[in-house]
């Protein structure tokens, strides 16, 4: 079964604006998928592990090859469940209040608690990182909400390390199919109406994914929009494109025909 | 007294390289301010508070206008209470470990926790942030390492948010003499040469604050340096001086004398 995660960073409950957007997103997700799991996991339930002493002594002997022992061990299945509970998810919806111009240091903490060799990435000394979620269909949406800084303010109101530092992380766990949905009101702002807009853009992209025609980014929908008709050739026509010869080459001419 | 305040943000005690580096330049601080307090602050020993549900609650409160109360005030005398430990620092020294491309997630817990109006900045709607540690003399060194990341190496290699973030971060707080001791051997460099010359490096950089001649970057030493003779004006001298008419310009020349 298809299971959408929503991972809460923020502590404020009902009181939280990135929180109530994520709502938003799950209430439309639940209408057009209404056979999907959905679960969330606040953060600040208590059950993400510290990746204190042990755990990193685990990485390391790790990376050097062994294998943790004894309380290096315990600390790397507890860095390895979680992973797994991230992992399960095939659908990630994350929401990412700016804290001092960054993500919240407990979302900063589930980064450094399953990031780790062999699940997220691998790593070669001559050609870099590789990326382990990568070709897998996962997902993801992020909200990113924030008080005082906006995008078409100057660094005299903060800069963003929020959204370009979650959203490399993202692509470097492989995981490319990003949707944001952003609430920047500034201080000076219409935070109602930013509100109202934000809140029913979150419902709609949580709905665009599996609907043709409507904007991956904002929603928006295209009226003239018709699903294409994909035809399927039947067994003698695949045989006869397949008898014909395939050339491999850079000219994109070469795999295109009329009827394609 | 004047105090060093070293913030350990690596867990892994003598294996770790920044804190190595941050050994040395302890070392040499010691070495050229004899008089000085030195104490360090290792962010794994339990004693950095949460800031979760009743810290950020009582954050919004402040920013309000209100009062926290109950548990919201207990958790914001708890991260004050942090601040002003950071706060008895006249020079500070972070050693940082790049994690995940970022900051460990214990280092973005101290900046979560003591970062609060009022104390570190406050914030006008019209005109922005203001850096309330700023013109306080307040120095930082920063021990930046890396075990795959470093400054000649492609994205393929991750991006650095570890140094960016942080000094911006520093930055905002209006601390800006800021030097950084950088230790990024990456996995196909000698990684026991560039040990040495940055560890060698760390300990001249303690050593140079306060060393005429010597640079503040790269600690590095000009022989030829004596330091200036600073003469000060008799009483007579300066009512002569002062009795001249003075005006304003922004032509150099108007401030400079040929004794000056």
């Amino acid at each position: 079964m298809t299971r959408l995660l929503h991972i809460g960073a923020s502590p404020r409950g009902a009181a939280s604006e990135s929180l109530q957007i994520a709502e938003q997103f799950i209430a439309g997700y639940r209408e057009r998928h209404p056979d999907h799991e959905v679960e969330t996991w606040d953060l600040w339930d208590g059950s993400l592990p510290a990746f204190g002493p042990a755990a990193a002594g685990a990485k390391m002997t790790v990376f050097g090859g062994g294998t943790p022992q004894g309380e290096q061990a315990a600390a790397w299945r507890d860095a390895h469940a979680a992973f797994v509970r991230f992992d399960a998810a095939d659908r990630l919806l994350f929401s990412v209040p700016m804290w001092n111009a960054g993500i919240p240091y407990i979302l900063k903490q589930l980064i450094d608690v399953i990031s780790q060799p062999g699940t997220i990435f691998g790593v070669d000394p001559q050609t870099g990182y590789s990326h382990l979620l990568a070709n897998r269909g996962k997902k993801a949406a992020v909200v990113y909400t924030s008080a005082v800084w906006g995008p078409p303010l100057g660094p005299e109101f903060g800069r963003d390390f929020q959204s370009t530092y979650f959203d490399d992380w993202l692509r470097w766990t492989g995981i490319a199919d990003i949707t944001e949905i952003r609430y920047h009101p500034t201080l000076t702002g219409d935070a109602d109406e930013e509100r109202r807009a934000t809140q029913t853009a979150a419902r709609q992209a949580a709905q665009n994914s599996a609907s043709g025609g409507q904007c991956q980014r904002c929603g928006s929908v295209d009226p003239d929009y018709t699903s294409p008709v994909i035809e399927q050739p039947s067994d003698e026509e695949l045989a006869e494109r397949l008898a014909e010869p395939c050339t491999p080459s850079s000219d994109i001419s070469t795999f295109i025909r009329l009827d394609d």
